[in-house]
């Protein structure tokens, strides 16, 4: 579990001046992202899971309270009152899986003040790159069209925990599978795998590890590529002839060179020598343009391990992604920073629906009625996690809301008219009727 | 800690398979990359304290042998074997901190095979982004040239893990501190915040925020941006003018829009009010090409808070970094994958120093004798972690480091001529001699 010391210093300090100027009133902070990554049509909302479970959990502990006493700056009285402290407040979000479009609140934080901004910078941690996460394994998946991806990520993804969250994302986008053990464990998802170049490097003969490894293992997949990919395939057909009946390889992985001509030339082996149901499995440093351009071409490629790029998200790695006070003691709050206006308020988004594909989002007040249905879910109330979805739940979800998407956003490359999403009016006069208020010089 | 279930599927198959096959012999594997990104002349090499404590506490623990068991293709007496199983061997790496370039193994790994093969996910995960982070982070401390660079990546950094190492990577390559409270009280470094804009937001005015913030933490940072910037410093003015001797504020932070500009503007209306010691703070979005044109611009900047871009190294966010066997049982090992030849036996790097300045390297036999010296040392014996640097030596040894690269590597571009690293005559022999014996196409 993540320590509530996993927090910025100025949220204890900011806290510990809530504390001091006795502001103990129910703010609401709003988290979204402000701008779409290039290759981004929406983002895929992600991480809630985890940022629930951390707000149930969040305390500190008497350890870390007595560390914190030793740091300047901080009262006595000030870190006593954190002993008890624990996160008291509601939490609406968008369920994983939800397509989500600029400035449109992902998670919104219903508090006492303190609590809320102790909490931002773990809930941005997990929601930030979860959600970029889940975004580029929908694309990769996508773009396979039905052929499998599992998630080979792990060696390359950036930590340990972002390795779990690779793997997850990767079975919730409507993917086979992970390599990661730990992963498939602590899901209960398909954990796939079958021999590293190392294992044939370190026999005396690749077809001596061959014949091997699929003794021990009838059902596997060979890794052809280590000296000569169509050599390779050549020694599983002699495998075959040796073997006879009792051959039950199930698939050759190529991992390297020109995977189209490869996949080509090795079917052609394997059918001519009347194995057909041995299935071609790619690797290489796979994305979603390469898996697309593999399938428009139609190579033989019946499934993919995809690794490194999507584990970092190497085409779009960060988003704009803020947790912004909108409201303070029951009054909207705004910023002006330029080029990061805040609205003020506590809002809802209300998405339409037309002929089952969605069709322009409105950002409104949260308590307004507006056409569409309102997004953000009561996720936990008074603390405590409201009932979830399963991964499976999720997965089916995420299938249904691609399936809503507007076909030109499922383009790999940035469309040409984004989805439309806009402000209401009642938002728009609230911002204009702050920004009169405040009596500075505004652009 | 890291489980030893945070391994990808296949490695476990392998582990089956040497046990069955009785192959125990001691195997050599080098942990390498192939080519350097865009926009990178070297990489350093960084992650080992992670590795080397993941190695020497590696262990299945009861519960999860149990779950093992339950799994298909696992036999009851490889799952047994697994009980006793520790990291007994060697590993020989280079200390965090060193320049390293394609090819060159950061780290060697000489055990029993199936140890070897077991830790080969964890280890790659940790060395990869921890390696990408140290780079990032040692270009933009460099691009400060001497001004403060403090890391706020935590909020945005791809998790948890993510997030530590990048406070980490941060103050190993010079930079000033963090704004991660467990990271810093994890490694005992400095920690740094001051306030956020929720802060302001929930006070009635601007002012009255900076004044009570400023009473409590009498010497902090205060945030101008979140109506307008030159109105924020304006209010910070005034309050030296109202608290005048009291007044100790000791820096204002700029957050949005022109930094070149507001920085001045801002320096200039400080200093008209007498405010010279008032340090002028800058974040938003920066990253090693921004803050070399903030500094070359004369931009009157004194300290950098960095976050997402070196958080998630974001135009280098992978490294074609893998895990390669060299040896097995006395006998070197080689792959001729197109793209990926990887060279075989046991290695060692050897560097040469001209006039201080590194001069170029030589991979070569581990016990060839060459011009330069062995890079590669003794960092773990029999499975126990050998004497290793504090935080503070490694932190003086980088600087060192790249004190001693070639001019024209400290560009933050690509270099015309790249860094000179060649294989020694044996090595390249030991290569032909094992292609000529293997009876393959080879192009």
């Amino acid at each position: 579990m993540i320590s509530a010391l996993f927090t910025d210093l100025y949220e204890l300090n900011m806290a510990q001046a809530y504390c001091v100027e006795r502001m103990a009133d129910r703010a609401v902070f709003e988290l979204a992202y402000r701008k779409l990554p290039d290759h981004r049509n929406y983002i895929v909302a992600a991480g809630l899971e985890d940022a629930l479970r951390f707000l149930e959990r969040f305390h500190f502990t008497m350890d870390e309270l007595d560390w914190l006493r030793e740091q300047r700056g901080f009262s006595d009285p000030f870190v006593s009152s954190l002993e008890d402290l624990r996160f008291t407040g509601d939490v609406y979000a968008l369920p994983e899986g939800t397509p989500v479009f600029p400035n449109e609140p992902l998670l919104q934080v219903v508090a006492p003040i303190m609590e809320a901004q102790l909490v931002e910078t773990a809930l941005l941690n997990m929601l930030h790159f979860q959600s970029l996460a889940l975004t580029k394994a929908e694309r990769i998946v996508r773009a396979a069209r039905g052929r499998q991806v599992v998630d080979f990520g792990s060696r390359r993804a950036p930590g340990g925990d972002a390795a779990l969250s690779v793997a997850r994302a990767t079975y919730l986008a409507g993917g086979h599978g992970t390599s990661n053990v730990l992963a498939g464990r602590t899901w209960g998802m398909p954990i796939f795998g079958t021999m590293a170049h190392s294992y044939i490097q370190a026999h005396e003969t690749e077809a001596g590890a061959f014949e091997a490894f699929a003794s021990l293992f009838p059902e596997t997949t060979l890794l052809v590529d280590t000296y000569d990919t169509l050599e390779g395939v050549r020694l599983v057909v002699d495998l075959k002839k040796r073997l006879g009946d009792r051959f039950r390889v199930s698939a050759v992985r190529l991992d390297s060179g020109d995977l189209v001509a490869l996949a080509r030339e090795a079917r052609r082996m394997l059918d001519e020598a009347g194995l057909g149901s041995v299935t071609i499995f790619a690797s290489s440093g796979l994305d979603e343009y390469h898996i697309a351009h593999l399938v428009e071409t139609g190579a033989p490629i019946d499934a993919f391990g995809v690794g490194t790029k999507m584990a970092v998200s190497a085409d779009a790695p960060e988003l704009d992604m803020a947790y912004k006070l909108v409201e303070y003691a029951g009054k909207g709050r705004f910023k002006l920073s330029r080029g990061k206006t805040l609205y003020p308020g506590r809002k809802q988004i209300f998405r339409k629906i037309l002929d089952s594909r969605m069709a322009g989002d409105t950002i409104g007040r949260f308590d307004e009625s507006l056409p569409g249905a309102p997004l953000l879910r009561l996720s936990m109330l008074a603390g405590r996690i409201q009932p979830q979805p399963s991964l499976e739940e999720s997965r089916h979800y995420i299938q249904q809301q691609m399936a809503q998407l507007p076909e030109e956003l499922l383009s790999l490359e940035a469309a040409v008219r984004p989805y439309p999403v806009h402000f209401s009016e009642n938002l728009k006069s609230d911002l204009e009727s702050l920004r009169s208020r405040t009596c500075v010089l505004v652009p």
